[in-house]
C-alpha cells in the first residue's frame, strides 16, 4: 500500500484518499491537474514531502492539456497557491519548471515525468537514510532507559509513510527500530484540528508497531512522569538557522520536552530546508477554515455563534531542537550544522 | 440559568445536564443518591466546585434513605469514589459528615440540607471575591496592552458558572470586567478530550462575552505572536506549595505562558486548597475511559485496534504560577503565600 503510486496507464496518478482514513481505504485516481489541486487542499494527500511528489506529477498532467509557456506559469501559480507553508512544495515545484522551461514543447511532457518520478526516487531514498541516521537516536534511547522496556516515543501530527512514501520522515527511525527487533513503542498525538494522530495511529497498526493514543492535552503529563524517551516530528520547513515549522501543537510538546530533558529530533530532508529564510517568524503559516476547529466530520461541536481560530503550523526554535536528522546525517539545528551536510548544495 | 439548584419540592435537586451542552439545554432532577452518584461520575455535572456542593446535596438525598450512622459511612465512600482529583468533592463530603455525625438521627437530614446550603453560598461568594480581586489583573493587562484593544485573555477548560454557581473562578474575572465595561476577548482552548472548551463558549456566549475558540495545540502559536495578554485558569487542588492540579492540558499552557513571559493566574478558593499535601506529585490523577479518546460523540475517530491513555489531569508547579486568585485576595503560589491568607483557617 502506497498513498501516491502512478496508475498503470503510465500517466493518471492513484493516491490512498486520506480524508477516507482510518475508516475507509479509498483509491482516488486523479486524472487531471484540478483534481490534483483539489486533493493538496483538501488534505486527501498531505504530508510535506508527499505534497511536492503530488504536485509534481499535477504539473506533469497540466502539461499533458497544455505545455506551453503560458501554461507553465499557470502550473505553477496554482500549485504554489493550494498550500502556503510547506516549503517541499515550492521546491518540487520549482524543480518541474527548471527541468522543463528550457526544452522544446513536444519533449516537455515525458521531462516533467523523469523529473517527477525523480523527486519520488529521491523522497524515498532520503526516508530510508533518515531511518538508519535515526536508528541510533533509538538505540541510544533504549540504552539509557537499560531496563530492557520498550523504548517510549512520542511523536506528533504524521510524518510517517502515509505523509512521503514507505518509510517517512519523523517514523522512519521507529520503523528501522522495528525491523532490528527493538521493542518499541510510539505515543501518538490526536493532533487537533485534523487529527493526523489517526493516520499514523492507522499505519502504525498496518506495520503492527505498539502504540498508544492520546489527547494533545496530554503529552505534557506523559512527559512529567517521565514516559517518554524520544520525540520524533516531522517537518514543513527548516529555516537556515534551523527554526523548524511544523504543524500545529509542535511547539508545545519541544516547550514540554526541553522541560523534561527528554530528546526533541525533526526528522528533516533537505527538501524541507529553506535557504531562503533566516528564522522562523518569516514562514507563512497557514489559516485554515475555522470548521475544522468547532466541527468534526461535519458535525457542529462548537456553540452556535462560536468562532474559531485555526493556524495549521507553528515554528519550534532552534534552540528547543535537539537534532536534525536528515538523509546525510544528523545535524545540529543551526546554520553551522546545515551547512555542515549541505554546504554543497545549499541553493 | 444555574447549573444546579435545589427543586421546588425543597429536597431534590436539579441540574444542567452539561453532557447534552452545548446541542441541548436539558435540565434533570435527581431525586435519589444513585442518580447524583451517575451525574458526577459521567460528568453531568463537572468543575470542582459544582462536584463538592452536588455531592453535598447527594449526602442530603441519601440520608434521606437512611440516616443510619453507617449509612452516612457508605454514602461517604461512595461519594468519594465518584471523582479522585478534586478536592473540593472530599472537603465538601467530610464537612457534611462533620455536621451530621454528631447530631441525633432525628436532626441529620435537616442539619445537612442546611449545611448543603452553606456550601453553596461559600462558593458563590468566594467566586464573586475571586472576580473581585481579579478585575485587577485584567485591568493591569489591559494597561500593559496600552493600545485600547480588547483584553485578550486564554482559558483551558472550563471554570465558569457552569463549573460553580454564577461568576466561576476562572471566569470570575472576566465576567467582573465584562460588567464594567472593560473590552476583553477570551481564547478559549478546546480542552480534548472532554472538550469542555465548548461549555465556556456557550456560557462566555450566553452572557455576550466576546471568544474565539482554537485547539489545544494553537495555543503555544497564539502565545508565540503576542496574541495573550493574561491566562485564567481554574483548579482541582492546590497543594500547601502551591502547585496546581488542573485540568489535562493546563500544564502546556503554563510553559508556553512562561515562555512568552505572559502572566498565569489561578482562580483558585480555600476550598480547593489541599493542606495535607505538600507537593503535587502526590495528587491522585483520574484516568478516564480510553473512549473519551478514541471516540467523539459515540463515534469511533481512532483506527480499530488502536487503544488510548487518558489521565484527566495535570500538575502545573508552582514556578509556573504567577499567582493564586482566591476570596481572600491574590498571593503568591507558595506555603508562604497561601499561609498569608488562610493561616488561621488551615485544617
Amino acid at each position: 500500500m502506497q498513498p501516491l503510486r502512478l496508475a498503470d496507464d503510465g500517466w493518471s496518478i492513484e493516491i490512498l484518499d486520506q480524508t477516507a482514513l482510518p475508516d475507509e481505504v479509498v483509491v482516488r485516481r486523479l486524472a487531471t491537474f484540478e483534481q490534483v489541486v483539489e486533493a493538496i487542499v483538501t488534505m486527501r494527500v498531505r504530508g510535506a514531502p508527499l505534497i511536492g511528489i503530488t504536485a509534481a506529477y499535477g504539473a506533469c498532467l497540466g502539461m499533458m492539456v497544455d505545455d506551453s509557456d503560458a501554461a507553465l506559469q499557470e502550473l505553477e501559480d496554482a500549485l504554489l497557491g493550494t498550500r502556503p507553508t510547506a516549503v517541499n512544495l515550492r521546491a518540487a515545484v520549482g524543480r518541474m519548471m527548471r527541468a522543463v522551461r528550457p526544452l522544446a514543447r513536444t519533449a516537455r511532457v515525458e521531462a516533467a515525468y523523469r523529473e517527477a518520478a525523480a523527486i519520488a526516487d529521491e523522497e524515498r531514498r532520503a526516508c530510508r537514510a533518515i531511518g538508519d541516521y535515526g536508528l541510533g537516536l533509538v538505540k541510544a534511547a533504549r540504552d539509557r532507559r537499560g531496563d530492557g522496556r520498550p523504548v517510549q516515543i512520542l511523536t506528533h501530527c504524521n510524518a510517517g509513510w502515509l505523509a512521503t512514501l514507505e518509510y517517512g520522515t519523523a517514523l522512519a527511525p521507529v520503523y528501522r527500530a522495528f525491523e532490528e527487533g527493538i521493542d518499541v513503542h510510539v505515543w501518538v498525538d490526536e493532533t487537533r484540528p485534523r487529527s493526523q494522530g489517526w493516520l499514523t495511529a492507522w499505519e502504525l497498526a498496518a506495520r503492527g508497531v505498539p502504540h498508544t493514543a492520546i489527547a494533545d492535552t496530554a503529552s505534557g503529563f506523559l512527559f512529567q512522569n517521565g514516559e517518554v524517551d524520544l520525540v520524533l516530528v516531522g517537518t514543513d520547513r527548516v529555516t537556515r538557522r534551523g527554526d523548524v515549522c511544523n504543524k500545529i501543537g509542535t511547539y508545545l510538546v519541544a516547550l514540554a520536552a526541553r522541560e523534561a530533558r527528554v530528546p526533541f529530533y525533526v526528522g528533516a530532508p533537505s527538501s524541507s530546508i529553506d535557504w531562503s529564510m533566516s528564522d522562523g517568524s518569516q514562514v507563512p503559516i497557514e489559516e485554515r477554515s475555522s470548521e475544522e476547529v468547532t466541527h468534526v466530520r461535519g458535525r457542529r461541536m462548537a456553540p452556535l455563534g462560536t468562532g474559531a481560530r485555526n493556524p495549521a503550523f507553528d515554528v519550534t526554535p532552534a534552540r528547543l531542537v535537539s537534532g536534525l536528522i536528515t538523509e546525510r546525517g544528523i545535524c545540529a539545528a543551526s546554520e553551522h550544522g546545515l551547512l555542515g551536510l549541505f554546504g554543497d548544495a545549499r541553493t
